[in-house]
């Protein structure tokens, strides 16, 4: 009897699985078929507002003046460079520290979308000219590295935004990923940022124009933060996500409280009194480039978020000892998230095949991958 | 007749240039034999002092305690790096913004100082398990690239004064070389740095510490600017060095006034007003290190230089459209300088080579190059 009632109880509990995961379908068929709607209605006048070129805001009017522009560090100039054939499908912009994992992200990530390449080729560092960054492109993906600290992300984003306008991108999403100090929460753990704050706990960036300080808020995009956290999976993934504050800092060992600096002229005491203090006001993990990137998109109205994975838990110490295999599949967190929310965002709804190619035909001149169908959805766990 | 007083006039120079030359090399001998006889004087004392360890100031006390110190960003740390065998002959640390320049940059000390590899190998970077800097090491010179901008100069700095000490190295002078905007001089010109200014003109690198600024003045050391100046010869290098203040920016584009970053919120006669500004207080140049490297370096009580070459004028623009190879050779100037000063001090008189061979013999395990007689001095222009 027992028996008959755990069969009945499975079979009507798959049932339930079977209508929720029919009614998504409809949900996501419903949001295609409105838009398909809007867009006949409309017409002609989408296909002119596209043509109008980038969707950011507020930048520079100079822009369309420099003939040519040169974007130095990124080795590219709009002379030499067709912007928009080679950058003009670009949709998301991830970024992270060394060029090494931009790269490693890109092969990931081709994977993830269901690109490929040709057999006889390889992704190109696509900044190789600039010598200070590493760029790889991969269909709608752009992925850069930043090197480390507030300036060196700050030229990348100056060179990315101007590379997007100049490309007519259509609200592309920046993401940065990487690693940082986590606070009371365990090493691995992923934490998405909801705003960066200071050294002195403030949401600004500070930069000096003319000899006066110039402040610009730090929030991230809330919204984008959220939907990137839904792409964590709690009963698959054995880490934890948390959205907090996140302090930047403009050095790693003073500015970050460590002991273990070549300098350090404060005690274990004020050390600990002060990142309770930066627990206090909520904040879950520090690095080193987050106030820049969130003001600079911020500026632009970038949806933006930053996706950095805890390599230590800096209540209990200062030094990274966690060995170098575990640091790497670490690494691979942040990316496992992006790379689903980008395949949520490119394919809506798996299953809807239309969906998909439309999305995967968009990998113009500029794409590194040739398309192919998407694999299915990632289930394995990423480390 | 006149051909006749012609030969005698070019005899009397040819005396007068040798006399010259041998009384510098008879003021060299002079300064090693009062060492020699300072150093017999001294007897065992000198010894004592040397096994000390390292000759920095103000470190933190915290260092010797830490078992073992992880430098986390260079890839090393003191159980499994013999740091006393590997960098104990270090006398000179260099170091420059990318990795590819300063392995080029390793490669031709190596041929200014007479070391040689053996043909079997070539130099290793050995801070690539760190993923983050490149560093190579020829002899008593270790050069590693930085980055861009303070935060990133900073961390290297904090692990390479740790490296400096844990390896018990004696008085290494470090010197930055790299590229910048120079204010009122030839694109092209060498410019050497007096002291560092921020973006407020104010001698000074603020870090926050605990959230509060912590302000360290950015001083450099005046007699090796002066010295690395002396290595300028007027009448053979086609380049001007001048000496001056430097404007440190944390950012390239609105930090420094340009007119074509993605942002610009200020007219161009503002910005001329303000790069005039800069003139008039002995500012030469503009780039993006030289305070922190100036304040950490200070605090040690490091002998210091910042040497950079000017790739712009910016009183006439703003975008470096200078054609690559021209931009190449630019890049070479400071590098010739640093590289005369240093043969300068290996090898204080040329001819005499008991002296040569006692810096060559410092080349210990950790030397990449094997020893052979100093090569004659680079008569050539290095462009």
């Amino acid at each position: 009897m027992s028996r008959t009632k755990g069969g009945s109880d499975k079979c009507s509990c798959r049932l339930v699985k079977e209508v929720n995961q029919l009614k998504t379908v409809v949900n996501a068929q419903s949001k295609v078929l409105a838009k398909l709607v809007r867009q006949m209605k409309d017409g002609c006048k989408k296909k002119d507002e596209e043509e109008d070129g980038c969707t950011f805001c507020g930048l520079n009017p100079c822009i369309k003046c420099l003939n040519p522009d040169v974007l130095y560090h990124l080795g590219h100039n709009t002379d030499t460079t067709d912007f928009p054939k080679v950058f003009g499908d670009v949709k998301f912009v991830c970024m992270g520290g060394t060029p090494g994992r931009m790269e490693a992200f890109a092969y990931y990530i081709m994977q993830e979308i269901g690109l490929k390449l040709n057999p006889a080729t390889k992704l190109a560092d696509m900044a190789e000219a600039g010598k200070r960054y590493g760029m790889f492109k991969v269909g709608p993906v752009l992925c850069a590295s930043h090197g480390m600290g507030c300036p060196s992300i700050s030229i990348l984003l100056h060179e990315l935004i101007k590379t997007m306008y100049h490309a007519k991108c259509k609200d592309p999403v920046f993401i940065r990923m990487g690693t940082c100090g986590g606070l009371g929460v365990e090493p691995g753990t992923v934490v998405i940022t909801t705003e960066a704050v200071s050294g002195k706990l403030e949401p600004v960036h500070e930069i000096v124009v003319h000899g006066n300080s110039v402040l610009h808020p730090s929030q991230l995009d809330e919204g984008l933060a959220n939907e990137i956290k839904s792409c964590h999976d709690p009963r698959t993934d054995k880490f934890d996500v948390v959205i907090g504050r996140t302090m930047c800092a403009h050095d790693f060992y003073e500015g970050q409280s460590r002991l273990d600096g070549a300098f350090c002229e404060y005690t274990p005491d004020a050390k600990m009194a002060f990142l309770e203090q930066l627990q206090a006001q909520g904040v879950k993990n520090i690095e080193m480039e987050s106030l820049a990137f969130a003001a600079l998109t911020s500026r632009a109205n970038i949806r933006s978020a930053v996706v950095c994975v805890a390599i230590l838990n800096r209540l209990e110490g200062d030094q990274i000892t966690t060995p170098h295999e575990i640091l790497s599949g670490f690494d691979k967190r942040p990316a496992t998230l992006i790379a689903r929310y980008i395949r949520k965002v490119l394919y809506p709804v798996e299953e809807d095949s239309d969906l998909a190619s439309e999305a995967e035909s968009e990998d113009g001149d500029g794409g590194a991958g040739d398309s192919k169908p998407p694999p299915p959805p990632p289930e394995e766990e990423a480390e």
